[in-house]
């Protein structure tokens, strides 16, 4: 394929991706097929020639488009959302023209300058303190990483590494080893999989610490915790808060968590995955109150900033990069390049850069708070349904809501509602209970989305508790 | 921005890659800017209100343009490639609107199930063995990994986890500590520093094994610091073998290798992140004889097989699947869309299908031909040169060359071909000698290319060497 026959494939493609987009609505949300469906509908190897590009793009509709769950469709409540803009898919494109590698300044210099800029435009929008600014100062500073996993792993590898040296300048006689089996990490039993993950990666004991009736990590329980374990010679080193549970959007109460990790030297990570981007708006602000404890704090604007996932935009803040610098490859610090490798994917920021742009602080906070009021929406439908209840706090984007009733009933429900494929939702456990979460995810979702999916949800309950079993 | 503006401003981005790209040579390769140069060129923070998209395009070219170093140039002979080509941009278009999350099957199985049998279309490409691919016995298969580091870290810590598990069955008196504490991995001297890193962060021991005279791991060297290892009472567990170094593209000897480490119970990964791609020709791929021995293998289709790397379409292939997915979270397999969560990105797959589909096998193979051999006309200018010498064997497409002499009188040629800006390359160090790295990259490189990338050098090599100095 040739510049001459991209010009003209491309301008289709942009077509196709338009009119998905604006048609998105008349697809079912969740696929019908099984697994391994699409095996039979493709060949077993590669073809030895050039195949047509016509029958590649009929391909799309037949084999592809069948088994797409529809993340973008006004009807899809699952999960937490995930980013998509015009402004960034045009930056996309851009940014694969360009294809460079950025894993050092040298190798494409602007790659790298503008990431340093825009995670301190976004950290300012955050209101972030100023150490985790890079500025002009250049100590603190934001990165991208691939997703919020990896900024986990990254922070508690970077804990553990300071801790060891910490505890070894004044315990000599303390081998790594030794130091590595008594670290003990923590984080909420309502935290994401990744954080536990992150501990079972770096070879350290990781302890869930239970949360309050609002599914938050508290200081009375997590000091009695950590007073134990060093009662029994453990040595705690990290604490990994999150702010905006996936389960229920919960908030870990950091402002009185920090300052006991700060007194028991202790990592304090922020996982802001979802939440994050909220904070953009003043009146959201204060629950991100507690960062300046913080030793690291990291959000994924590619969950609902507008910013497409294929660029993974997750940003971490490290309020003293050194230290990150410094654990990877001790010694080897001048060869910066080498370091930077794994990070060095593609031109990320310039996603940021446009959707900043062509939105405006003001666009990207009136987007956010277009999404809280209708999560309220749907809250006050199901409050003012006495067979409903809600069941964790609606801050943000989700609510949690279930019928009153036992799980399997609710069980049932949900594989009614899955079954029908006109929304789609993906369930939590809260307290043993089994519970439906609705997140308002669409960039295109409005109020009558909102209004049509209780209906179906309504008439489903209706016809289900009109069934003799119950 | 409405679908309608979309439509415009998209069909303005395509025929700007377009442009951009069939111009590239027109732009030095390298470019001028000093570090901290972008940060003076743009605002300090994000815009209240949106702005034009004329001014942001604008931008473009005054403050990104300036400071790319660009990959894709003819020019450029730096690194290794990092591909790019039409079908994978078209592919990677349709990624970004499509935008669902694979973490899961149920979160979009189309996007599970064509990766699944595109890493057997490029498996059965590759000729490996049976037990790598998905096919329908589903033991073995592949997965999408962000990069060759990731993967790599990934086998190491399936193999401590297998390690642990095996010699606990043995020594039941041993605590995971201990046996942590005197686990062992190896690699060549010669491989890419995300090889230690994986070990720094798995928290294992990993040991450099010296290399003969073409840079490769043989058995006997590798077997006497085996043996040696076990008599001091450590743990051997891991190999990990690069086919293509980094700095020579040279090959570990993994047939005789492999054995050794069956017999040792050692897991052996292979690191072919660049060479990977070349063995899909029938002549390159004696050059992977061995893998039947490996545990797992890898390399980077967005290196060297026209996959651009903003699908970050790295490849692992394990042969025992299992492994990988129980170490991760024992005892909560059945939760599976957990464990896949900070791998599930986007639908990466798509590009794979795309490009092999647009170029057949026979397009993909003639493209590795002529690369190697425009490596090996630019190996014939300098072995026809007397000034110059060849530092390493030429297989792929990586010429290592040197000017007889001192490292410092090498050191001043590249620092004015850098200066210069006409061609881009990057030294390495050979047995202590400064080196000169040629590497095909560009997709669009001639003979003329190199044939000029030649004079230039030796035009800058007969200035040098006029200088009074020397
Ligand atoms: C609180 C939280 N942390 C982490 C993650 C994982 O994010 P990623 O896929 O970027 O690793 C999620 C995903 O929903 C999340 O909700
Ligand atoms: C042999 C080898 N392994 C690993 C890597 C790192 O690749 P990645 O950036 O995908 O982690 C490279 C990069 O050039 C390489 O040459």
């Amino acid at each position: 394929m040739d510049a001459e026959e991209f010009r003209r494939r491309g301008k289709e493609m942009v077509d196709l991706v338009a009119d998905y987009l604006e048609n998105i609505e008349d697809r079912p949300v969740y696929p019908d097929v099984e697994p391994g469906y699409l095996r039979s509908l493709i060949p077993t190897e590669a073809p030895q020639d050039p195949e047509n590009y016509e029958d590649i793009i009929k391909d799309v509709e037949r084999v592809i488009m069948p088994g797409i769950t529809h993340w973008h469709s006004p009807n899809f409540f699952a999960y937490f959302p995930t980013a998509s803009s015009y402004p960034a898919m045009l930056a996309d494109m851009l940014c694969g023209a360009i294809g460079c590698i950025g894993f050092s300044w040298a190798a494409s210099p602007a790659c790298t300058e503008l990431e340093t800029v825009m995670l301190d435009w976004l950290g300012k929008m955050l209101q972030l303190p100023e150490c985790f600014l890079a500025g002009t100062h250049g100590q603190g500073g934001g990165v991208i990483q691939g997703t919020a996993s990896e900024a986990t792993l990254m922070s508690l590898l970077a804990a553990r590494c300071k801790a060891v040296r910490r505890i070894q300048a004044t315990n000599s006689d303390m081998s790594e080893m030794e130091i590595l089996s008594k670290l003990v990490a923590y984080t909420s039993d309502q935290a994401h999989s990744s954080v536990e993950r992150a501990a079972l990666i770096g070879g350290v004991k990781m302890k869930k610490v239970p949360t309050d009736e609002h599914y938050a990590v508290r200081k009375d329980m997590f000091m009695k915790m950590v007073e134990e374990d060093k009662a029994d010679g453990l040595l705690p080193f990290y604490f990994c808060a999150t702010l905006g549970t996936t389960p229920s959007c919960a908030f870990d109460k950091t402002e009185e968590l920090g300052p006991l990790c700060n007194e028991e030297n202790m990592w304090m990570h922020i996982d802001a995955a979802y939440a994050g981007s909220a904070f953009i708006c003043p009146e959201f602000r204060p629950l991100l109150n507690g960062v300046e404890f913080a030793d690291s704090f990291n959000f994924n604007p590619h969950k609902w900033l507008l910013i497409n996932f294929d660029c993974s935009a997750m940003c971490i803040w490290v309020c003293n990069y050194g230290v990150i610098l410094f654990f990877l490859l001790p010694g080897l610090v001048t060869d910066y390049r080498h370091w930077q490798i794994p990070l060095g994917r593609r031109f990320r920021s310039l996603k940021m850069w446009f959707v900043f742009r062509m939105y405006g602080l003001n666009g990207l906070q009136a987007y956010i708070r277009k999404h809280v009021v209708l999560a309220k929406e749907f809250e006050s439908l199901v409050r003012a349904d006495k067979r409903f209840e809600i069941c964790a706090d609606v801050v943000l984007g989700l609510v949690c809501f279930r019928l009153k009733g036992s799980n399997e009933l609710n069980q049932n429900l949900l594989k009614r509602i899955t079954q029908c494929r006109e929304i789609h939702l993906v369930p939590c456990q809260l307290s043993g209970r089994f519970v439906l979460r609705f997140a308002i995810c669409a960039r295109k979702i409005e109020s009558h989305h909102v209004q049509k999916a209780w209906q179906h949800i309504t008439q489903l309950t209706f016809e289900l508790l009109q069934e003799p079993e119950h």
